[in-house]
């Protein structure tokens, strides 16, 4: 069984065409036609999903939990077919494509169970005080969902940060209706999820606006969503430079709303004296493990290594020799391989090369570059990231200067830590550095793992993302879609179920 | 003993001159000269607090406790002085400007308490678990200070919510240093609530830069402050179009910040036909009090009621008789009773008059127009805020109307039911409107009154204020200066401190 992709938008329920369309351009597999996003399906689905708000908006969690789970089931029963697609669209193998599954699945089902605890509601009440003067009437509050939500799907995560990944799946969560912009480098996988959601949405009586898909092959598509007035939040995991485009557009709106952007990330990892001395080898393939993994296209890719001179060389070599065994991996798209042949040839005119490999067309090989903490500090160039199985090695004179270094960093979704007992007093320098600059710090791992947790944030100071108040993986990205509402002195009847006595 | 101002800036603990001067301009009293400030100043009072937050981010929660509680003590040992230079400068009668003071001292403490007690920081820990493929880290989760913060002294609450106000206190209790530009119309209120400050700072040993207060005369001023690099977030009360120009200016960074503005509201207020019936007369006396108290110099002035046509000719009877009565009050400044008197007459050139009084100078008296739901709908300028004693009295033609004139409304900060028991159904098709408009609902009172407490929400869509998600006012606003970061298998003594074990 072979999903043939039907290139169509999916709106309140409703296949469309469009009247222009595009091909999709697979890593292998046959090519499709999908239709063409526009403004006006764009108003179209998010009318629709102002509409569904009104019902939505309302529905009860128990009632929004049991859609969380059927979408997720409603993918899982089309897991092959999502796994086909998906590995001929995006060039991951299907393993990756599995575990991927997986996470957005078990993300669904996470909130899913969040939603049905409620703890989320943070229902506050001030009872009354009649005698107090001046009196103090009943105050009630609770968490209300926000109204419609642009989400727009990520390349580098085909499944769970696209069509139905953490943003849509903590928007729907919250009560609100989301409209995704589908990314056009995976339409088919979008397409086939899009379909699941479809599905789940028919199984348990959902309204039909609640949720749309609209093919966007052009900035159009996703300028029109934005700039929607009924738009309330926009979620989105891609690049600077788009992700700063779009942020403007909505700081722009008459009426502003917030633009959830998770952008951009170096994700340095510094490697303390001792730990370096007693397994530095194994924390240089470490290194490159992690910084090639899927050709290094995770936002939490480690790019930047900072360790002390004294003992570099060795370490340079074992990753160099590990980086140079890297085979040969496909990009997600043509033009993302293009790029980090471009950004890894910036980075390796202003730095050493360690480990500077040729690819062609849509493949990509590692590049490995070192330079000294003089140097990183004076251009601002050799901070900004080159999304790929691109490194960095910065060596530092001492332990001042890693610090420096650190406080020159930009903001970061992760800081790394290799370090051993001995190393825990500069640890301890480095560590109220790295929580300014980033949202996660971590000892003694890579940061390419992102866990779907309560404790877990996935966002950071600029650029890593555009709030750093929020996070976009883990149980406290529902918050994102909520606002809080005070009721005073209002009647039972009239208060949100959630509130009532 | 009156207190005689020193006409300075206090930059980390230092009284500072400008080369430039500007004189108050008080409703009564002695004028003083006051300090300019520039941006020379605004640069050196962030760096100062950039330096604090390296101190000042790590005190205990007890210790900044003691710290709020004592500017609270310090600025009760002022009380009289702060009442008369207040009443001078602002025109508000002493009463008020007594109670305000409750307000404030009130407001530091119960931050004071909301620290101690710790729920603010929302720890979150997910377990390792070594055995799981893949195996999950130890993830820990606090919030913690984002770091200095600008605060924007409001004009009409020249104590709640200026110099040590709400925006100042939750943010000294969320662990920022704070640099306060002082608001012109009272500025040696500001310097002597600075100067309290400071007596609390040399108390408890906080570092000198953790509070800085700069006269703000210019707009330059407050362009530095929210521009400066260094700064992570403002909090500001005031106007729609000075809040809407640094909002801007706080997108359009480098690094954008968030901006937490406070901006307008007209507060509509729904008189259902039940209540109208049977309790319109006073209904009407209680909504012109609200109106003029203190010149309806409140950001929750209900200057929008809505009733139905049958029966409002008793009701605007009745208002009209309640605000001839209304003797003159002084405004705040020259510029806004002058602003007050073009607000009033843009609207009384669009709607009919029921109260139109003649007033000069810094004086003010109330003004009331009525107009039908039709016209209210179809001119935009009706539904404008005019900051003073101004009302507008809405007529609808039935239920639909009323409910169509809610949905019509721009983002509000409060929204009020005058309803009896026989209104509940139409009550109840109301309120899902009236919440996504308004951060408060409020039912059988006026909106005036703004209780500091854990259930309050002071905000609401825009442009109620800039952020949804947030309040200014009760222990919610703490969240305002406080970002999640995420600790990943970090030993324990690296931990912050309200994490370890």
């Amino acid at each position: 069984m072979t999903y043939t992709p039907k290139g169509k938008h999916l709106i309140a329920g409703e296949w469309i065409d469009g009247d222009k369309t595009f091909a999709s351009s697979p890593a292998h597999g046959p090519v499709h036609e999908f239709a063409s996003g526009n403004e006006g399906l764009v108003d179209r689905a998010v009318w629709a999903a102002e509409q569904a708000f009104e019902v939505y908006g309302y529905t009860s969690r128990a009632e929004r939990a049991a859609f969380l789970d059927a979408i997720a089931d409603e993918i899982d029963a089309r897991g092959d077919d999502v796994t086909e697609i998906g590995t001929q669209e995006s060039g991951l193998p299907a393993g990756r494509l599995q575990g991927e599954r997986g996470r957005t699945t078990g993300q669904l089902r996470l909130f899913a169970q969040h939603i049905r605890d409620g703890d989320y509601l943070d229902r506050r009440h001030d009872g009354a005080l009649p005698d107090r003067q001046p009196p103090r009437p009943d105050l009630r509050l609770i968490q209300r969902p926000i109204g419609p939500v642009a989400v727009f799907g990520a390349s580098n995560f085909p499944l769970a940060f696209s069509t139905a990944g953490g943003d849509t799946a903590s928007a729907l969560a919250a009560g609100c209706p989301v409209v995704v912009k589908g990314h056009p480098a995976h339409p088919g996988t979008g397409e086939i999820i899009a379909e699941a959601i479809h599905a789940a949405i028919q199984k348990t009586g959902m309204p039909a606006g609640v949720f749309s898909f609209i093919h966007g092959d052009s900035n159009a598509v996703g300028k029109a969503l934005v700039e929607h007035p009924l738009i309330k939040a926009v979620g989105f995991t891609g690049s600077l430079r788009g992700g700063r485009a779009l942020f403007d557009l909505c700081a722009a709106r008459p009426e502003p709303i917030p633009f959830y952007g998770e952008l951009g990330s170096i994700n340095p990892c510094f490697v303390l004296p001792e730990a370096l001395a007693t397994r530095g080898a194994q924390i240089a393939e470490g290194w490159v493990g992690s910084l090639t993994l899927f050709a290094g296209q995770f936002c939490t890719n480690p790019g930047l290594l900072v360790l002390p001179a004294d003992g570099a060389d060795a370490f340079v070599d074992t990753a160099a020799r590990a980086s140079d065994a890297v085979a040969e991996q496909v990009m997600l798209t043509h033009d993302m391989a293009q790029a980090y042949r471009d950004g890894a040839g910036r980075i390796g005119d202003l730095a050493a090369t360690v480990t500077r490999t040729e690819s062609h067309g849509r493949n990509a090989r590692p590049n490995v570059y070192r330079t000294t903490a003089d140097d990183f500090l004076r251009d601002h160039a050799l901070g900004e990231e080159v999304f790929g199985p691109m490194g960095l090695i910065v060596t530092v004179k001492d332990d001042d200067q890693m610090i420096d270094l650190a406080r020159g960093l930009e903001g970061q979704l992760t800081a790394t830590l290799q370090m051993d007992d001995a190393d825990i007093p500069l640890a301890a320098r480095l560590m109220p550095v790295l929580e300014r600059k980033a949202g996660r710090v971590l000892a003694n791992g890579w940061p390419t793992g992102v866990e779907v947790a309560d404790a877990m944030v996935h966002g950071g100071p600029y650029p890593a993302s555009t709030n750093f108040g929020a996070t976009s993986v883990g149980t406290m990205a529902i918050r994102r879609f909520l606002r809080p509402v005070s009721y005073q002195n209002i009647p039972d009847a009239l208060l949100p179920e959630d509130l009532r006595d």
